[in-house]
């Protein structure tokens, strides 16, 4: 992508109301607009780094045996009411309006209840189970503050799994996988090392949740986290019988604050219970069918990502989920030999598949560098007078600021697509 | 994909409240759910054909130049009224509800506001145009009616792009352009034969404007199609004065049922000024952007294809948006000779990149037949003992329904991925 081409630019200020360092950040490198507080766009650069979070997340999902489809936004207040949480005293982020044809609607601020009513029309057998479906999902919740950018919006995109099983042995396989999938999701997209699988207050139907916190200065959540075992504990549940089921001692914690970046719920039977969710068993009993919900705030995992790499001059992006792997970026000027070796090379990196953005505007180095931290593409590649007398490349690690100069086919060996 | 595995199963019966043959099929070769009227979800089936339609879309939008991005469902009460567009009494389709902060808040049906607002912060000069930007967003409509099934919902898909040029000559460059690549669309989804760029009654702006109209016999339009010009014309705008203008003849004209799977409007400088999006020309006078909008329904063109090519067996998809490419059929039983011959073929196809339905599941022939009309995939290839003696394949084409006996590796090189 020529960059001179490329909607949208940088901008020197963040809108004056933001007061995220995620979206200032992401609004300044053009990656999102701001629409109203906690609702954004998501523009080319971000869109691009989102499908990215989404393909690794997809990949991992599929890995399990889940099968992709898409809910509704329009809600119907019956379904909801089966559960309870229909009325707004129950539920506080609902966006609600009235059909022209007559009666409420709501607006999908969470989708187990129309997942759940959907399969009884497919779900009666224990040969139909177990089902595994997830979908991506824009989620809209009337939340009355919204000062957390993209990390806690009014409109969000979440990936929501649901798994419907016969009994609670077959339920343990998949949450057990599924708890597995996710770790792999935050090792893959950067935040392996600081993401901690976390015991928190259960629902009606368990004693714990599970949920996955990632460390962080900014995070809503405070954590004792074990590093040897690799878990945390939520502050909610840090009790002297907890620490006791789990073996661990106080003074091996550590307190953090963190972000929540998943959580998963074992409903047992009781939501299918509501929903009329019955399978026959192999006994002949009808019995409810086991349910097992799986969220992951996709554009919140966007949001954390800009704000845990991010340092003083922008945005870092870990490889995985950068909107370009290389910013390719020419100190020539209008046709010289320079800019004409860059356009080569543009074109060479293009048909290796390489991701680039190609910064071929003409602007002075200064900027186009400035430009270059701000975005927060992993591997800035430059073509200035001396790489060419020199044959070789500047090569720039955003993350650590490393150079080298390096060949192109040393380059094409390195980041090959 | 497993049939045994694949989530949904096909079903005897549609809702009885369902009137739309689309929905209708749709729902019963599991391809959707019906949340209510008008609103459906995508079941994995329904959302790998609707996948498939959006990659076409996308590829075409690409190489016009435009860049992908994605607005927000929530919208702002003072930017549509900027254009006079937030009464009731001016747009009878939204849905509107109060957020917990206070003040009015709007469902996205239409982005071309937003989106221009949004621009009024990128575009300033004539060195930023022209822009090219699109979107697959989620609409909702507040339709009194909702009985097309997904033809005419009241959530679904579409493919907003617009374009922002600096005058009426640029404009026209990318609206001829658009032009070009919907007919490419149209052709690459298999309704090129039968869809007309049409003339229609023009807005505030333009005489004409400009829409695609697919012949139907459930069209909701009228339209008059001059087949040696490739044209067609909205019976709202059949008037001597328009025929002469554009040269055709009454007589020439074939009179048809239709309906419109795309529109493009050219709206000048007018909504810009209201929404005070200028730019400084090259003289530098501050005028404002031309504006050119491009719509394709994305759900709509999916119900559109489901309409137009089942057959009373069931659905009939052109290949390239079929689900799947080819149906494989297993008449074996478990672990005979013919079902292991039918699991190797299964793996051979799917190594070979071939994206296959694999029927493994323990049923009838007949039923299997029966589901795989229904499911409309393009080419079913049955594993039974006669083939397997012969050492060669039945292979049907669902269509036109041909039955040839050809071997593995033929297949292998006319399926190809």
């Amino acid at each position: 992508m020529r960059q001179s081409r490329l909607f949208t630019k940088t901008r020197r200020e963040a809108p004056k109301d933001e007061v995220s360092k995620n979206a200032q950040l992401l609004i300044r490198a053009g990656f999102i607009h701001k629409e109203m507080a906690g609702v954004y766009a998501y523009l080319p650069l971000g869109l691009r780094t989102l499908e990215k979070i989404k393909a690794i997340v997809r990949e991992e999902m599929d890995a399990l045996g889940a099968q992709e489809l898409i809910m509704t936004s329009l809600q119907r207040k019956e379904v909801w009411e089966k559960t309870d949480r229909w009325d707004e005293a129950k539920v506080d982020v609902w966006f609600k309006s009235k059909l022209a044809a007559g009666g409420d609607v709501g607006f999908g601020w969470s989708h187990e209840e129309p997942i759940t009513e959907m399969m009884t029309q497919y779900l009666s057998s224990y040969r139909d189970l177990p089902v595994y479906v997830y979908q991506f999902q824009t989620k809209l919740r009337n939340e009355l503050r919204a000062k957390s950018g993209i990390m806690r919006g009014r409109e969000f995109v979440m990936k929501d799994m649901y798994s419907y099983t016969a009994d609670a042995a077959e339920h343990k396989k998949i949450y057990d996988a599924a708890i597995d999938a996710y770790l792999r999701i935050y090792r893959r997209v950067g935040l392996g090392d600081r993401t901690f699988l976390t015991f928190a207050s259960g629902g009606a139907f368990t004693e714990f949740s599970h949920e996955f916190q990632t460390l962080s200065d900014v995070g809503e959540d405070t954590v004792y986290v074990h590093r040897g075992r690799g878990i945390a504990i939520n502050e909610e549940v840090m009790r002297d019988d907890v620490l006791s089921k789990l073996g661990v001692a106080r003074n091996e914690l550590e307190k953090a604050k963190a972000i929540e970046v998943g959580n998963i719920f074992d409903f047992g039977g009781a939501k299918s219970e509501q929903l009329s969710l019955f399978f026959k068993n192999e006994a002949g009993e009808n019995v409810p069918v086991h349910l097992g919900s799986y969220g992951i705030g996709v554009t919140r995992l966007m949001g954390v990502l800009a704000e845990v790499f991010a340092d003083d001059k922008g945005l870092v992006w870990p490889a995985t989920v950068a909107p370009f792997r290389i910013h390719l970026i020419s100190l020539g000027k209008d046709g010289d030999e320079v800019a004409r070796a860059a356009e080569d090379l543009y074109e060479v990196f293009k048909n290796a598949g390489l991701e680039v953005l190609f910064d071929d505007r003409d602007l002075r180095a200064g900027e186009k560098f400035a430009d270059a931290d701000l975005i927060g593409i992993p591997t800035r590649v430059v073509v200035g007078r001396d790489a060419l007398a020199k044959g070789a490349l500047e090569v720039t690690d955003r993350a650590t600021g490393a150079v080298e100069l390096i060949t192109r086919e040393e380059i094409l060996r390195t980041y090959h697509a």
